[in-house]
């Protein structure tokens, strides 16, 4: 990522609300993931290939905190930006914006599975 | 399924339900689904091993009308019932029915697919 | 409408996927809802502020038939048609297309139930 | 809950996974949220009741790992704990296991909005 940020926007939909009039928590998750799948294809790879190539991205650990409700019609950004990690574990830093405003803060933890599902390292040049 | 019908109960959570307090119309087939797996399960073998077989079972069409709203919380039940077919083609009638009133009613049209994803028979015994 | 088509992309995501490596069949109706939600806001006003207003729309019928499997990466395009109708009763043709080769085809029958959940006329221009 | 833990069981749909063959991180969270729906309900009100009354139950931070994959046709269990918190912010752990193994284990915080959306205190009783 070369210490650049990533950018991607996502539009709240009724699939991603719930009862309460709001982003149903899991739901967030999911913006993330779409980030991180346009974030590798950003750069050089779409994931698809990767994993067809016996390189799967999968997360460990998440730490989110919902700091405002997300509502219907909302654009919502994802801005992900790498905080360091190794060969075999990235760390990102995934937070969703509302106008300039955070909505959600999350840490993730990746790890690269083999085709086997075993760890392996990450290739070069991603999420780093 | 020999001329009896199938009953499964499912239950609403936050998850299921939209910001209009209702239950998010692309859900119902997702407890429809549920449903079938469930059917293919008490008829003999769970669908994953299916699946490892060579057997998946597709959807080909579903004809859905929703006439009541389900809400959080709503205990409701998927009767399946076959109507018909062939061994090329299943088609089952599943409605969804909460305190004995029908909130969905849907046809759905199933095929069987290959390892390969081609058309083919069904086993007996499935969804006849 | 006007006659006209309204085009919509969405692109498939990891969530949208399932473990036999196509959509799953209730996440098209997803798709075809944030179609719909995005021919509301370019016919005018966003789908909120009718809520807001107390205009909902409530899907009363869906049929549908999976042509093809659609796949994770996969760029979809919803081509939204009115195929008739009524001021009660809406009727849309929302076909998914890759590539210009349909992938799934439905027919959806719209209705609009005012603040109290009841039925009532669609505003004009709306779905026509 | 009285230092006793609840136990909830979960079965892997379709719906649940996607197409490495797991199930999606995002949907684990699901589990934990139909989990502790029940949970509330055991402690004597259904949550739509507490909805309606003015209380609604949010998670403000969530803290989850990942360390083992689940798969179609795992039956999970919840198991939910309460580790402390106060009258403003409830704690739970929650680890989700199958065949006594633990898949994911989350640290989940919870805060209590009244009916517009402000801060308030938990009822006794409820996830402490």
């Amino acid at each position: 990522m070369n210490n650049k940020e990533h950018r991607f926007d996502v539009k709240v939909y009724y699939e991603d609300t719930d009862s309460l009039g709001m982003v149903y928590y899991a739901n967030y998750l999911r913006y993330l993931e779409r980030a991180r799948t346009e974030l590798v294809a950003a750069e050089g790879k779409d994931i698809q290939v990767w994993n067809a190539e016996g390189f799967n991205f999968a997360v460990f650990e998440v730490r989110i905190r919902y700091l405002k409700p997300a509502r219907l019609g909302d654009t919502l950004t994802v801005v992900t930006t790498s905080v360091g990690g190794s060969t075999f574990r990235r760390k990102l830093q995934q937070n969703i914006e509302r106008d300039g405003e955070v909505v959600t803060e999350a840490k993730v933890d990746l790890v690269c599975l083999d085709a086997r599902m075993e760890l392996t390292e990450f290739p070069a040049g991603i999420f780093d």
